[in-house]
């Protein structure tokens, strides 16, 4: 995990691979590396839906996020010790969430619901953004088993959706940001965008110093093209 | 609480009032009001800071929010029933308090915390951003009132913060969304800014379909006029 | 909040003001003052009842007490922090709601439940007994817009109810006691009366040396005096 | 447990008795029974005192209530299923406490603290009173016991202190309500007095009707006639 | 408490007591006196059972257990402080219901659950094993009843269930550990044996060194030896 | 994972498989495969002890458990939605930390405390025998690090621990039990022992009827011969 950052370019991802069915168990999984960063993303299709969806036909998408202890170089103490999760802990299930169920066709699926799990192997910057872009793989690979086992009607996906980390690390824009640059980032976004290369969410936050309307288009530039190679990534791996 | 939005234009805030002073008991007050939409803010000022911070001469301002069960048309139950904050009111409240962060010098805190309460008294969206708007107010006041106490040796605050919702209702874009109109949009987004109009946070999410660069970049330049506006609101309230 | 005990006679109560209907959004609500203290409250009717009274016809009246962390002078955390209400809390909020269905016929409200509200803003001393005063106005509201509104069929408060605090400070009995006088006190009485001046409640502590009956009997009686004006209050605010 | 209430008087306490030393573990113990209930009283002494006493020199007395599942007729959950002692327990610990804190000189203590704790074996009513009068036996022991240990200087322990629940069954004021006479009480209260007559705590409630003065009255001269004969039986109990 | 240890025999238990009926509010209860280890057993029949059995036409048999705070020498926190049963107290109630179900016929109950209560009043070691062997004779009384009531139809006890604890102390296998002898023990066995002495638990640990085949064997030996004797207190006591 | 169990013999072990160093960023780790049951094993090495051993020069080694929601074939979900790890969870840490200090000399430790994850991936039965063999290598490797690393004087582990499960499976006694036949087994057992052959903890439970002294023998013979294998491919994974 030392040193790799030295030579990649500011607008350079890092190797990215895609292992689908990890965990056999489930209707659809992955496992994403993004350097040194491992997400084990795991889909469960279940016959039931939420309490406000019961008779509207439609179904659910819903995601939890966490991390091993021994993910971070620094042992982290599980959330199960303190009663809950932390409030970063929700704030990222909510993002995987929203992110997936902005390309599914939610009533395509009946009143059934996918929950995503996303466990962080390791963890080495970048985690919610390889959760969403593994997790989408999970996701259609559950969604594909459910059509093949009759279980839906129609594929409820309509298009892919990935996500990447985008920053201004000591005056530059840069991509995909590892622990030790997002540690030294003023700027912080984190941008989650569709195959067809629309917006799902933007969430730019400043660090230290407030930042301007062209530091912010740079960014946006240098996450669409990250976005395009995930995209790529997740078509090679599923098939399509 | 009806039927204002009818005659109210895409580029139009609704009315803002800005009060000092409402809880006297607190070193900085304010009571917020945007449309129907009331926040009671107050700024505490403690002679200590967070373990991470014990030693190193800096402070730090830190933000709780919460909602009085009848701020709402539907009676909400109180957090303390379910036994901890919402995710959504964790994200609230760490958002709140980065923003005013984003325009403090820590350093001329010395080792003291300023702990800003927002309470809901009255939600008819924008309470987020209400909140900001109101607690920057607190929080000057507070730090004044410190300065003059001989508490602390510089005024901390670097400019003014502030923040406004934008978003796309039935393919308008438009500034300040109420309960109505935020129900109904397809395009959220909260924007917060310094006085010198500099971004502090830009966080845009599809709540329906994805969206494309020009509608993110027709709702910041929205955000940008509002913003403005509330920034002088604030100036008048406090004299500055 | 300084210097204004000194002035004031043992048997005389600090300035009242019931404002009725500030938080517009509830079926009744009330702001009342009594001195600095200032406790806001909201009745909201829900049509359904605790499962023990399901199938009985009849309804049930409960409370939630709460302050603000600033309504005091120095901040006090948020009782969600420690996951619960505090004993304290549990043992105001009981006490307000026994002593609005002391008046209430409930089996006149069907099965529908009136929740009360009481969120203090500022104490000052006798939050407790502001809030009973104040929420039987907004209860009473409550019903009366419910009986307009068809939801009920008869109204079903039978009379008036109001609280107040006496003590013993300094060897003297005193009505009314703020914050400054409830510290010093020896004997701290809540005293909780109907229109037709019975008691609903009678709370006596010796916080120091235990007390005699003489005593008592003169507590109670300052304790009467104190609440027929209390009462008028309610009847003036009301119109009845 | 049946049929016992028919032929007692008004004016009639059931039959007490107080076992010393029934938890040989503790400083001091005590098991009281007055009718079918039943508590099993310990006092612990520790060489330590709550925060807001360290560095005065005094000491503490605190205590814990609890009723065993079986206690009662059906089966009581335990407190611990969910997680937090009920509203009721914390109500009577406190007022345990500080019925025993109102005949101790705290000073006498030193920085220690005595923890009781009230064990309900067997409920049949009036377990609150029962407690606090078992309760004094046990630190009554305690006390003397560490003085005899050199532990503190000099007894601690003013006065006696008992309690005894009275009400109004059917229009007629008795004293020491059983499960089936409280049940059917309009008004119900609890009186804790001290062996000079004066008094501690003074509770009463309406559970139906509100109650006049002269109710209130006679409730107190009930009262204090049963308070003496049970302070006699803690006398005997004690040898003093 | 003190030197009872001294003259007791490695295979000698100490003195027991079974005393049926102490809680006369239960269906059935126990006092079980082992040496100075006391625990009060109660059974309660409720006409309900757990979710996985609706339906089922079986029923069920629960155990909780818990101590009295000074049931220990030094006062022990009651676990409604930390919001949950430790590990500790789960695991030994688990053991009891797990062995009291092996000599259940769960089907003779019908659709009820029989929850037993094991309450520690004095711990002087063994008090799970106590809580074996006297919860059966409070369990049985209660079936006893519940047929002559005609609740249940026949018989649901096939055979007796007790327990003991063995252990390896200072190089010398022993039986019925005291608190003394436990806190000594290299190891510690739990056996719980049937009337028709076959085993339903063999819980052996080493605290200090791991043990030899030939060590469990003479363990398991004593335990089977003394559970005999239980058992025969236990059919003195229910007069079988 | 199906079909597995049809041909293997009852004294046959599942394949086994242990990688080491799965979690480059822990002191040491270890995936461990027996069958389809994988963990994932991690120690960490903390310079602090618990309270009860801080001054006494010695260290600690605990345990933490959890499995992956899609560890299993129906989704599980996480503990930290109830709050707390459940009572099967707490009981597993426990044993395989008991079973880690059984072989640990914990003076050559300082004070410092290694804690290890076990955290499961697929889940086919036997995991905490698993967890229990795999964290053992774990823990080797992180002493072997901290020996190297100067941080520890001299290697504490004294000798191999390793786990199987032993049980009656339709009347045969088996080892390493699949969920399949775990679920089938009137006798479950699980053994741990060391590389001298020594017993750390026997833990047989009578699921259905009790069993005899002869098959408790059996099932211990069984298990011993499984567990040399077990310590042979540690010994293997470890190079030692």
């Amino acid at each position: 995990m030392a040193g790799e950052a030295v030579t990649r370019a500011p607008d350079e991802l890092r190797p990215v691979e895609i292992t689908r069915g990890f965990q056999e168990t489930a209707e659809g999984s992955a496992l994403i590396r993004i350097g040194s960063t491992r997400v084990l993303c795991a889909a469960s299709f279940e016959e039931t839906v939420p309490r406000f969806l019961r008779g509207t036909g439609g179904g659910w998408v819903t995601a939890e996020y966490s991390m091993l202890p021994r993910a971070t170089v620094v042992r982290t103490p599980r959330e199960v010790k303190s009663g809950r999760p932390s409030g970063r802990t929700q704030e990222i299930q909510r993002l995987i969430g929203r992110s997936l169920r902005a390309v599914t066709d939610l009533s395509a699926l009946g009143e059934n619901t996918i929950t995503i799990d996303a466990d962080v192997l390791l963890a080495d910057g970048g985690t919610r953004c390889a959760s969403i872009t593994g997790c989408f793989v999970a996701l259609y690979d559950a969604c594909r088993a459910m059509l093949e086992a009759g279980k839906i009607e129609r594929m409820p996906i309509r298009e892919e959706v990935a996500a990447i980390s985008v920053g201004i690390v000591d005056g530059v824009p840069r991509i995909d940001l590892d622990y030790e640059l997002d540690v030294a980032a003023s700027v912080d976004m984190n941008v989650v965008m569709t195959g067809s290369g629309r917006f799902v969410e933007v969430q730019g936050t400043a660090e230290g110093d407030p930042f301007e309307k062209s530091e912010l288009d740079r960014l946006l530039e240098l996450a669409e093209a990250g976005i395009k190679e995930l995209i790529q990534a997740q078509r090679d791996a599923l098939g399509i």
